[in-house]
């Protein structure tokens, strides 16, 4: 075991940058969030102290290379970052900041009012508090899961207020910044309200859509398409955390719910009685209106681009995608997305690449030339 | 224009295999699934006329191998496939039974109980009607996006009675079987039930959810993910078309709309007082209830098998993700299934790959060895 292995060490090994980050950090909670923190930090050669309620967690994560476990006699960390469960968040919050007064205390929770209400009611000074939510997937794991590189190219929201000194903000922005994260400045509200939306209500429409799928019989079953596995897909995930972050994030949740079933009620009524004034029109409207939403997200790099899509029928066994995918590279064609399909009891697949509108036409033909059959 | 180019044909061009269908079979609506089905039939040489209200579609679909237009003398044909649009598909049915009554007569529309209920109401007898739905994708484009292999590896889902004499359900099986769809038999309740469940529900789900990104703000979506992109993919669909479909299975959609507000009304009112007895017991189980439904799914060749999923990083240039996957064909790896990720604002994204659970752990490894990033 390595775990006190540590400062001074390699700078900047295998060519990294100089780190933005002034240290030493202190992590305490060593999961798949703050082990993953650590060695990215690591990576930049910053100093890194840990701490968990586990001896065994913490010292595997220095195992992993995410820091050394923490001694009684380290200096006070400038920064430390709290990546606990979100139900002990405030808590742990409370007692860095009393415990390290000169540091500044991040979160890494991923609701941030419900943190932010309870230390304000308990009158914590929260001048050297920075709540931050890196959007970093997967929330399942342990230290044995955590990754360098889990925020690369991810957004990372802080949440700051006017009390927030400037080289406080700095300091957990330099984090997100040498981890590769994308920031995004929000408030507790916004953010919570934000993630609401763009996440915990798309995880209870989905849960609920598949779980009407349960009684359902192994015929309908059979006929599920791509829209089917689209739309449900997130309802894999683990319903332990998602009481907590749902519970976390009440308030907000209620209110979207509540609204998207004041939609649900009036599509059914128009559905439900045709002949009267304007219900189809109504339908068509609200239909519609998916329309604009989708068209709201965003694609490849931020941008709203929409794309043309080609679908290319593939014999499914090994090497077939990437023969195609390799052949696209060869002829210059640049795939924006792509999708696979699987067809229910036959060996063929489809798989459906987005394009430029002005390639598309192009790289049909030259598709169909290299003998790939397209729809 | 080579309209009237026909019979005699190249039998078993490109060494395709001898129909099972006898013609001649007469389509009529020359749009997308029809002038699809005279190509596939066609190039397995069987006698093909078509129909259509415009002469021009009818004209585009015979210039495109689909068929030749019907002429006045020609012989009653042994089957005829309505592939018109559904709110005249029970007229068209009808004539199409008075008009040629030696022949069998199908249909492709997506709903199946209100055309059957029509007819029966109007006291046709439908000994020799046999309903049916082939499920191909995109139901958009009309002859110039018809495909030969539309229908391949696809669900087509065939309605017969107790009436329907063995030789008419087996002709239109051989259409099926001939264009290499996968025959599904059930009733017309069945079938509208089941579409209802897993292709309607999920669109107006996925509209409604999709609409509510209308009044969102930039910076909300900017936290989009991919949890957000699936559920809301389906939106992007054509209102006019699905306000026909959603009324035309009204009575289905109209109960599974009814029965999923009643979850939604039941999530959130745990969720709105989680200090009630049970409630947050009631969340955790409507979100398992989701785990076992979206576990019924078929995943690829109607397993319902759940896979390993390893998420590579990838460089977003030309060529890159068509190098991991020939990798992955060299190191013996297959592929079940692949979902690609972009970043906002970032020049990478995420190949989230999923294989046997068996291979996951040296794919990693292999994949690590050759330099790749994975999560």
């Amino acid at each position: 075991m390595n775990a006190d292995s540590g400062f001074p060490v390699e700078e900047r090994s295998n060519g990294a940058l100089a780190a933005r980050t002034h240290g030493p950090v202190h992590v305490i909670g060593a999961g798949l969030l703050g082990a993953s923190i650590g060695l990215g930090l690591r990576e930049r050669g910053v100093e890194v102290t840990l701490e968990d309620l586990s001896p065994t967690t913490v010292a595997l994560a220095a195992d992993y290379g995410a820091g050394r476990v923490r001694a009684a006699d380290d200096p006070d960390p400038a920064l430390v970052i709290v990546a606990t469960p979100p139900d002990v968040t405030a808590d742990v919050v409370e007692r860095a900041l009393t415990r390290y007064p000169g540091a500044v205390v991040t979160d890494v929770a991923s609701v941030k009012l419900a943190p932010f209400t309870e230390l304000t009611r308990r009158g914590v000074d929260l001048t050297n508090y920075v709540g931050s939510h890196p959007m970093a997937g997967r929330e399942r794991g342990g230290a044995i899961m955590a990754r360098a590189d889990l925020f690369v190219g991810r957004p990372w929201v802080v949440c700051r207020d006017h009390e927030t000194p400037a080289a406080a903000l700095a300091l957990v922005e330099a984090v997100a910044l040498d981890l590769g994260a994308v920031l995004i400045e929000m408030t507790p509200q916004e953010h919570d309200r934000s993630v609401g939306l763009v996440s915990h209500l798309p995880q209870v429409v989905s849960s609920l859509l598949a779980a009407r799928l349960v009684p359902a019989t192994e015929q309908a079953i059979g006929l599920a398409g791509g829209g089917l596995r689209d739309t449900t897909r997130i309802a894999s995930s683990d319903p332990e955390l998602w009481v907590q972050i749902l519970g976390a994030n009440r308030e907000s949740v209620v209110e979207l719910l509540d609204a998207f079933t004041g939609d649900l009620v009036a599509f059914a009524d128009a559905l439900r009685d045709p002949g009267q004034p304007g219900a189809r029109r109504r339908i068509a409207d609200l239909l519609s209106a998916g329309n604009s939403g989708v068209a709201r997200i965003p694609g490849k790099h931020g941008s709203s681009e929409r794309f043309t899509s080609i679908t290319v029928l593939i014999d499914d066994t090994p090497g077939e995608l990437g023969r195609l995918l390799t052949e696209l590279g060869e002829l210059g064609i640049n795939m924006e997305d792509l999708r696979l399909e699987h067809s229910p009891g036959a060996q063929i697949g489809f798989a459906e690449i987005a394009v430029l509108p002005e390639v598309a036409e192009r790289a049909v033909a030259d598709l169909v030339e290299r003998g790939w059959r397209t729809l």
